[in-house]
């Protein structure tokens, strides 16, 4: 049975659900002229930076084939909202570039209903796209206001590093999600939440914002990501892995290897950030879900320490290649 | 033999030669920090719109996989600059989500080539992108400033259609670009201009800004987005097959049916717009390579005539499921 047109799949699952802006004005964040012409026309909010993302997510690369289109769908969201958290900036806008086998609405259905919800519950427009045939990927890329950005490159030796909530929890999640080991149904949901509803981390970068001197999110694991911040600042780090926050779910699922998963495992979109050592003690009494987990140094490198004795990884992260 | 890794990849073919902005201030296009952080930070120009689109093209679908990879780029580029140009819009920015089997430097070298001469030709600046594994294939996202938008639905009946310069060359281009057919190698070196180097029409766009009461670019074939058009204002549209200025090369290359290739035929990215009646003159002043081809009518539904005799197209435009 063939599916629907392209013109008439955008119409029915997009185009309604998300119509926004109208002929005569502006409509919420700015948005002017939404899906259906050449261009989405944005009126940007006067005097602030725009910080803009794009991901890629391939099927069977970085989510299963056969998994829930809606939690697909809000997962592809979150990991492109998280960039925009990491930088500080609000949500504004996001297209969609959706690559598609063939037409099925029993997929499409619940995949733009996760997208809209997802949208919504992060006050997020959608204001364009595109779908084409071909090998299932999707492409969303999004805009924020950024009126002070957290950088890669402002870290400097002796700076605190600390990461947000826990790490390794998606790590742990990936064989449940793939079906590769069987879990208790408790665990089978916990583990369903960790890797596709991650939770972009809005409030600590916008808590921390004055205080923090470089911020990404942990989207290839800790090591690697981290590793990026060192390389723009020209630094290495010292870790203390004994304050490392591992997830309780990398604990229950992966006892053994929980600390190398929390090291180097991705997907878990936590906040990784430093701050200048002076402004330890107003970053304590904010009270957020954050550990300090070590410093930077002078020397290249990342090194880790464990139960007091140098430790080596045997990962450093994610390889797209 | 393995490739570099991602982050090698990325830096070597695209950080390089696409940089821009710095630690310290802004740079071109208002680029404060471009390629390599969660997001890029840019500076909209005041007191304007952005506009922005996303298209996807997809190997063996919208461009021939064995396809010179430097011309890919362009078109991939071209393509997209197209809307901007359709909406009136002035280059910024752009984005590339690059989706490839396997990191190839003897593809990717030339690829990067293809998109910075173009990006450069066309004053815009890469500012961000991804770079996963899977199915090769190319999303790319434009972003303009735009003061005087050209929207699809302002037309009114009684509006005069124009087309830019000719239809029909890059379809009837596609055998020969697929390999399909064999023409001579000035006939082939035609075929691979028109396919691989379509033209944004920047410059009518700006010329009619005052005048047009819609437009698009055609990328589906003008039936189908004539149609749009029609659709948008809710009216029908009357055309003058014996005005339509069908390119040389599909007389050519597909004499038979030139004339239905010139009206169904997708990929000449030429500007279909309207123009209410009392502009007619002043439009007609401008000396721009425009024809008229008709008119819009209350009646829905797009009426051919040829010959003084009603037509019927076989096809209406390419669909994209």
């Amino acid at each position: 049975m063939p599916g629907p047109g392209e013109f008439e799949l955008i119409r029915e699952y997009f185009t309604s659900r998300f119509q926004t802006g109208s002929r005569s004005g502006t409509a919420d964040n700015g948005v002017e002229l939404g899906i259906g012409d050449d261009c989405a026309l944005l009126l940007p909010p006067a005097g602030k930076r725009l910080a803009t993302s794009v991901d890629t997510l391939v099927a069977d690369v970085h989510f299963p084939a056969g998994g829930d289109p809606y939690r697909i769908a809000s997962r592809a969201l979150r990991v492109n909202l998280s960039d925009l958290a990491a930088m500080n900036a609000e949500p504004l806008w996001f297209t969609l570039a959706l690559t598609l086998p063939h037409s099925d609405p029993a997929w499409l259905e619940p995949f733009a209903r996760g997208l809209a919800e997802t949208a919504h519950e992060f006050g997020i427009t959608l204001v364009g796209g595109d779908t084409t045939k071909g090998p299932l990927s999707i492409t969303i890329q999004v805009t924020g206001a950024c009126a002070r950005p957290l950088r890669r490159d402002g870290a400097s030796a002796g700076d605190i590093i600390y990461v947000s909530n826990q790490l390794g929890a998606a790590a742990a999640a990936l064989p449940v999600v793939l079906g590769e080991v069987t879990v208790s149904p408790r665990q089978q949901q916990q583990a369903e939440t960790a890797y596709y509803a991650p939770e972009p981390q809005f409030a600590v970068a916008r808590a921390v914002e004055g205080y923090a001197s470089a911020a990404l999110d942990i989207s290839d694991g800790l090591l690697a990501d981290l590793g990026h911040i060192c390389d723009a600042s020209q630094l290495g780090a010292e870790l203390n892995l004994d304050q490392l926050p591992v997830a309780v779910l990398a604990h229950s699922l992966q006892a053994d290897a929980a600390v190398e998963t929390a090291l180097t495992g991705g997907d878990d979109y936590q906040l990784c950030f430093t701050v200048p050592a002076r402004h330890r003690d107003a970053v304590q009494a904010l009270q957020l879900p954050i550990t300090p987990i070590g410093h930077l140094s002078e020397e290249p490198g990342i090194r880790c320490q464990w139960h007091g004795k140098p430790w080596q990884p045997r990962g450093t992260g994610y390889q797209h290649f």
